[in-house]
């Protein structure tokens, strides 16, 4: 009997990905040229409208539903000194989450966001990278397919972002993976690792990056490799989010590059999707840049927790209530430019 | 009997602004360091938290009454074919808020702000800058003042924009004859000018500043003679904001240019300010660059209404949340870097 390879589902669905629903993006357009405000005024706003079309595939795009999803995971690079604040941190956050003390808690109460944390095995740290792999395949498929639980309870806007101590290593260590360059281009100073914490996270991508280095020429094969259950399990929302036709927002560095991974094994893959913020991590905005996404938002933070699409997505509610609360020339009776006698 | 010059009162009242309260943000700096996240991760969030406590004058900054202002008023230098939409739709606009149909009436509903609309004289529009001065003394002190209104029902966060067909031919006037440079440097394509229209606006901005040169030392007749009512209106509503210790966020090109007189008056005068957005009107960039204000947002927008700052209020409201609500490390047993054992 021929065993099916765990990622072979995954890659499945990656070729699968549904398109834009171009018919929903010009019913956007059409009405936005009626609303009581020179063509063009609101900006981005109006872009984030279409996109929002384009991807829920409604002529009139709502967010009624905005969903906060926080991944979390631990890595066995942290042997390797590379982070600020002690590995049982991160399970520490997960309670702080679940008792509601967490910022991303207070973001989610101000904007009406839900918010749903997904632990993945806390106690059961992923291989150290500079060793062997992160994960088994089994193991990565079934991170992958835990983060396509995010979608449950039919979210209209997906706000994607990660907890886990260690993990901009990782994150610098699949972008380095994907990229090539030097590690010192990847690497920054994450929570706040000082400059000798710094050298260690350097020193230990490069080593990472040289074991697996000849298996890294498929995308799933960095994030075996290199990446994390956070990691992973970000790329099967993003995955399942375009497949039920759920717009995302990504939050900081550590869930673009998980994005990034998607964006290796197909170009359009992440079409559904807005870079929230460019975060303080300086490798961020290189990172972006490839993907060729504009951020939301530029405020210097470096947190995680989805904290940067959390506010976002206050953004993104604001764009589908402006275009579909307006009120029209006609209905506001205001002279449009073409038609002052109105 | 000697006369008092009418606007004498409001030179008083910007030489006597109160300044910002170092004790509370103090306050806000201590309880920072406590919160469950690494020192300086919220970025630009953290420093507007401490914003709110200097000029809010309290320990926990709060943001419960936001309120939004917006100052309409009708400008003589239409005339000079100066701008895209015809002068009735000022007051057509001004019914749309009214109504509830306008952007900003979307953006107020979805954060839960406040919105107050202030009509200035929308039948008798201001002295056409290109041939006299656009207010006379009393007029321009009443419009000051009719600003000052803004501050009653004691709003915590005030935000502040404004709705004139060609007024950006008045901002750029301003910003002429407050900064020099040519006028090209300071004209843009306002609501949507064609070519010819833009050339048309240059032309009125580089006559006035010529006929008023003369008299344009003084900051407060540089708002007289080449400003407009909503400009006035909205310095009077800055400067009764920093006297009712009510944090302001400015809007767009037109909000920062009136703001701009008031720093040219007094280089401390906008402290208690912050530049909500960047706009698409070419010169917004460098009069904030002027001022020293970065935008909090920067997404294209050029509508006014003070639909940036609306939005800027959701990322402020944030700010105060996120630090009045988060836990501390003590309080919620999470490991601090310095102490890894708790």
């Amino acid at each position: 009997m021929v065993r099916t390879p765990p990622l072979d589902g995954l890659r499945s669905l990656v070729m699968d990905m549904p398109g834009p629903d171009l018919a929903a993006a010009a019913a956007v357009t059409a009405r936005d040229a009626r609303l009581t405000k020179p063509p063009g005024a609101l900006g981005r706003l109006e872009a984030i409208a279409e996109w929002l079309a384009l991807w829920q595939g409604r002529e009139q795009p709502r967010i009624e539903r905005p969903l906060v999803v926080v991944f979390a995971g631990n890595h066995g690079v942290v042997a390797q000194g590379v982070a600020a604040y002690p590995q049982a941190v991160t399970k520490q956050m997960v309670a702080n989450f679940q008792a509601g003390g967490a910022a991303i808690n207070q973001l989610c109460k101000t904007f009406n966001l839900g918010l749903k944390i997904f632990e993945l095995a806390l106690d059961d740290p992923t291989g150290d990278i500079t060793e062997r792999p992160a994960l088994n395949e089994s193991d990565c498929a079934a991170a992958i397919a835990y983060g396509m639980e995010a979608l449950e309870g039919n979210p209209d806007l997906l706000c994607v972002g990660e907890m886990g101590i260690g993990n901009t290593t990782i994150a610098a260590a699949v972008c380095h993976g994907l990229y090539g360059g030097r590690p010192e281009d990847w690497v920054g100073p994450g929570t706040g690792v000082d400059s000798q914490g710094l050298s260690r996270k350097t020193q230990a991508v490069r080593r990472a990056v040289a074991l697996h280095g000849p298996h890294l020429g498929d995308p799933l094969e960095v994030l075996r490799r290199l990446g994390g259950r956070e990691l992973a399990a970000m790329m099967g929302a993003i995955v399942a989010a375009r497949h039920s036709h759920v717009p995302v927002l990504i939050d900081g560095y550590v869930a673009t590059a998980s994005a990034a991974v998607l964006h290796a094994m197909r170009a359009d893959a992440l079409d559904h999707c807005l870079a929230a913020h460019c975060s303080a991590e300086p490798a961020h905005r290189e990172l972006l840049r490839r993907l060729g996404k504009e951020p939301l938002l530029d405020l210097g933070m470096r947190l995680g927790e989805a904290s940067g699409a959390a506010l976002a997505a206050a953004l993104v509610k604001a764009a589908a209530d402006l275009h579909s609360g307006m009120a029209t020339f006609e209905s506001a009776g205001v002279a449009d430019r073409e038609k002052p006698g109105i």
